[in-house]
């Protein structure tokens, strides 16, 4: 078991992370070499198919158990205008979720992917993070421990997403506080707010910057007081899936701010991970490239939810079914091999 | 039945074209306004779903019949050390497209597609068109004929693909005739060509226009004089789409040089069509600029084969789950809508 019972805790087990199987990278590539067409021919799903082999530990990895972990939780900063929806949407999605009518259930079925979600106290906002910590330790603790558990020892891929109106407000105060800048530089319109509420949000993630000052620059402290439940708890679940050796896709801005103290606390910390896609959201891109994440899809979407990641599965079936499936030259008797 | 029996008669089909559903769009529009996401935030998939209900005539389209053609020839200039790999490799892919070892055969089961290798005289290469015509008007109107013919009416969605050694090429040069600029502006690695190949390339293709001077200026007979058999049987196939409103998935440089014809011919010509991805043949994104066609994914693919239009048929499957699949605010009780 992972002690993850204290700041300090999960802070010591974000710095004792397990490599990837170069053994296992190293087969796949040479396999790679011997398929019927040009050598790097297939660009970025042979990279896949790399990534996947070094992360499952075997030349030829599958795609059994892919696992759509989305995490539901609620943002005090609602209340100060930085939605164009209201707070209540939260658990109205929650409940959309359960009955299979959101964008996240077409596409995890498209994906062949098990879809959990895990809703986070939803009913009990976080703090206003203007005036005040999002979370106290033990709320923060139990989220990342909520997202840590939620991550199966036998999945083959795990997959990030969320939902909380607000959160974007959260995601760009926790990235402004990893990586620098002024609010205006992190904000976006989110789900669709006007200039004036776009106007709203930098003013909010500058109070917050102003009022927790120096005690943000502890990634994992930021998490927590600029944050919320899940963020905290998609951190935990990055981290379950890199002490477990499982490949992990993670989402849009929001889910990508979450995991980012991850690589803030260990410089290889997110190296697990592949970045489904780049959103709409203005900032995802800038936070990316921060991170060092190249997006494998640029189709202007900024739901959340997880969506991103899941279309990216596609792509990695994709690689799959080319680099455990093809005949190599020499069983095709095709020359040049 | 259209006819195709004279150049004249070819030209005069492509001026002759049905346009898209725009009441069928209008539904589809309306009805991804209802659905439980911010306006918008699906994105591309959006755009997807609203484009494939215009070509298949249907608010709410489907993707049960998805045909891949891929289309083999053999191309004179292939003597003229313009590939990495020998000429050999057509027919022997030819034969590995048969017994299921390709990437397109993988591709193409993940994709829920149905594979079809058409071979056009792969055993008769193409006259080397730096000193003649490629085809004579009536092995180029069989090889359009057989792409025309090769698309089922009852089709949902038809993707492109080629398989010919030498083809970049062979795609340079046209599009060098129709869009202008000398051979090293078109040509590009291929399959993987040193330097000396591609300057190879670029003399072949500056040979080419030099040779065949202003009778370039007609697209059709560019594409039968410097094109090949697979490129003039792509070129009907993407006619025979659009006469039958099909919605059209294009592949990568070979395949879209192919089908430029129809954009040069008739102004919206390729109106049907939907890029499925941008390779890393260094013209291809030249080429998908000049038709004002926005690629569906960027992974750096350059196999052909009609692989990254495979990839790109996941997407499209996406976009229809959710189109189709997802619940309305209304049916959800989620406010906002």
């Amino acid at each position: 078991m992972t002690d993850l019972s204290s700041m300090d805790a999960i802070r010591a087990a974000c710095r004792d992370l397990p490599q990837g199987d170069d053994e296992a990278a190293r087969a796949a590539a040479a396999r790679q070499a011997t398929l019927t067409k040009p050598p790097g021919s297939l660009g970025r799903l042979e990279e896949i198919a790399i990534f996947l082999a070094r992360w499952q530990g075997r030349a030829q990895p599958v795609l059994e158990r892919v696992e759509i972990l989305v995490f539901a939780g609620s943002h005090g900063v609602a209340a100060r205008g930085v939605s164009a929806f209201p707070a209540e949407v939260t658990q109205q999605m929650v409940a959309n979720f359960a009955a299979g009518g959101a964008a996240i259930n077409q596409l995890a079925g498209v994906a062949g992917a098990r879809l959990s979600v895990i809703p986070l106290d939803v009913e009990r906002p976080t703090g206003d993070f203007t005036c005040g910590p999002a979370m106290s330790e033990t709320a923060f603790i139990h989220s990342v421990r909520a997202g840590f558990e939620a991550v199966r020892a036998d999945a083959d891929l795990v997959c990030l997403g969320e939902m909380g109106i607000a959160n974007t407000t959260a995601a760009a105060a926790l990235a402004a506080a990893l990586f620098g800048g002024a609010g205006e530089g992190w904000v976006g319109r989110g789900t669709g707010v006007d200039d004036a509420g776009l106007t709203r949000k930098a003013d909010v993630v500058n109070a917050a910057l102003a009022f927790h000052g120096g005690a943000l620059a502890d990634p994992l402290a930021a998490l927590r007081l600029v944050g919320g439940r899940e963020l905290a708890a998609m951190f935990g679940a990055a981290l379950a899936a890199r002490r477990l050796r499982i490949p992990l896709l993670i989402d849009g801005f929001v889910c990508t701010a979450a995991v980012a103290p991850l690589a803030r606390l260990a410089g290889h910390g997110l190296a697990h991970a592949l970045a489904g896609h780049v959103s709409a959201e203005a900032a995802h891109r800038r936070l990316l490239e921060e991170l060092g994440l190249a997006p494998l899809v640029d189709l202007g979407m900024r739901l959340g939810e997880g969506s991103g990641a899941a279309v990216a599965v596609l792509l990695l079936r994709a690689a799959l079914a080319c680099h455990n499936g093809m005949a190599t030259f020499a069983q095709a008797g095709v020359a040049g091999g």
